[in-house]
């Protein structure tokens, strides 16, 4: 071959080549440039995630956030997921208690198990928080966590919420799984702190929210190490509170469990205004966001904020939107700032 | 120009390209081919940890763990570094006593804080564990996690071991720290899993061990969220144990911080059992390691297992050691298995 025939063979590979490499890149350019909040509108609740992260995730920005120090922190029930009529979980420990009784038959007449059995609704909102936390301990309590893990990935595959008949795993806001994602994609590490089961949350975390097991921070009971009949090591669900994961309880679980401060965090309830607070009182950059929910027609309207009707689950009090509002706080309209409201709309 | 020395022209930017390309991988590729253990002489020990990775990381394996679920555990004194004659943490919280006495003028004349101010170093070996308990709590509660932090950083600046007068972050096992890498390079999350406290180690973990302070797992006591006089939110930590993260309590430690099982647990005394027995019983390849302490001339001789000298501090049975065996976990001798114990040696 001619050396000019050489360097024309050279010169075509190297070209194809770098038009090969062109092309594996052009949907990563394409989605860098797309919209990463595409169920938002357009309105400061968007602007505030969006000028948040570029502030700190630019190089060159004064508030700029090395990769590994970025948190961002999530409530769930009300926040990333549907929590009307009744928590979640609540219905779970609802539903289990006649295989419970079934295992333990003493207590089919003993109070709140027997109202529970009874399926009168009516009598069941009468029962007390103590009777609650009975039911709750026979539910969530006195199995291996193992056990306990199985029974709620059981639960969650058959179970169908009353107004949509779905899945439970299905009410998730499709404009928080897109912040969640966009906070990833910029080297956030993104952590559920739930006043609901840590154990609960962590059946479902990975799947649902693409949040795994150790980014779960939630209320949580002892568990107790042992061994099983055949000498193998067991850990055992205690009735023994370690962990309340609520109002002042969520920046204590942020301290035990993430030992970091958060720069980000989202919560939509009173349970919520310690986690924000703490966040609030740290250095540089900081984004503090509390879901409204005013939109009855496509989810619920509680608050009792802005004379939305009061509510026992997921309270948002005139008080905290006030505080939201003198502190810098974002207060995410559902109706007004999420052009949808779930994937399946 | 001849579409000849266009073509030359291009195929020569192509191939400068190409070199330098290869020039910049050059390092890489030298460090994949290197010895990922430099520190191990050949034997069982390093072979067991070289095999469990293959095993656990080559997709074709059996064995294979996703990336997400890759969970190694470690013991902190006397695993990741020196715990003779005294854990540092103890060693700390007797130096800080005189500063604690200076804010609290009426502990001066009360036991155990008076013989620990007197230095007598034989009156100090007699305190009961009550005593120490004591000294605990006055030195590790009663600040805000923030204080706790810079006073911890600040001793870890001027103290120096009594041995080898260096600062007791140098007194870290140059061959677990090749581990610790080896793993992360293999996509493993490495934790800290220690009854030493959690904030404690976290003041050092990143810098000395490359562990971020959401992975390590520690003795814990309650925080409780307040407000400063500025009204500014604060953690305090108080004098109530939340979790004593030895023998039984490393699992359930495990269990509440990380949410998984590991795959592979690395400890060197009685208190680390369970956690082996825990990783130990879990599905897949599974990497059980414990460090015998049988170098009284470049580190400390300490058992009682295999006749060396009974000890109080990193206890490791005979009854352990035959555990060991029997179960298939792994003996590192620092005599036999390290060609070098410290990286300043």
């Amino acid at each position: 071959m001619k050396p000019e025939n050489v360097f024309r063979k050279i010169a075509l590979i190297c070209l194809v080549g770098a038009l090969g490499v062109l092309m594996a890149l052009a949907p990563v350019l394409a989605q860098q440039a797309a919209d990463p909040l595409p169920s938002w509108k357009e309105g400061p609740a968007k602007q505030a995630i969006i000028r948040f992260v570029r502030l700190t995730t630019d190089q060159a920005s004064p508030k700029f956030v090395p990769p590994e120090a970025r948190v961002a922190t999530f409530d769930q029930d009300g926040t990333l997921w549907v929590e009307h009529p009744m928590f979640t979980q609540m219905i779970y420990c609802l539903e289990r208690v006649p295989a419970v009784v079934a295992k333990r038959p003493e207590l089919k007449n003993v109070e709140p198990f027997k109202t529970v059995l009874s399926g009168n609704r009516e009598a069941m909102a009468k029962l007390s928080m103590q009777d609650f936390e009975k039911v709750l301990a026979a539910t969530l309590t006195g199995m291996t966590v193992g056990e306990f893990r199985a029974e709620v990935k059981k639960w969650l595959e058959t179970a169908r919420d009353p107004r949509w008949h779905r899945p439970y795993t299905e009410l998730v806001y499709q404009p928080m799984l897109e912040v969640l994602k966009y906070l990833r994609a910029n080297g956030y590490k993104t952590y559920i702190v739930t006043g609901g089961g840590q154990d609960f949350v962590r059946v479902y975390a990975e799947k649902v929210y693409g949040i795994p097991p150790e980014q779960v921070v939630g209320t949580a009971s002892a568990t107790k190490y042992g061994y099983d009949q055949s000498g193998r090591p067991i850990l055992t669900k205690e009735p023994k509170l370690l962990l309340n994961d609520n109002d002042a309880g969520k920046p204590e679980g942020i301290h035990l469990i993430i030992g970091r401060r958060p720069d980000a965090a989202f919560g939509n309830s009173t349970g919520d205004r310690q986690m924000l607070e703490y966040t609030g009182a740290g250095n540089g950059a900081r984004l503090m966001m509390l879901v409204l929910h005013d939109d009855g027609k496509r989810e619920y309207a509680y608050g009792p904020a802005q004379g939305l009707p009061n509510t026992k689950v997921g309270t948002f009090t005139q008080a905290l939107y006030d505080e939201a509002k003198k502190r810098g706080w974002v207060i995410i309209s559902m109706k007004k700032d999420w052009k949808k409201i779930f994937a399946w709309e």
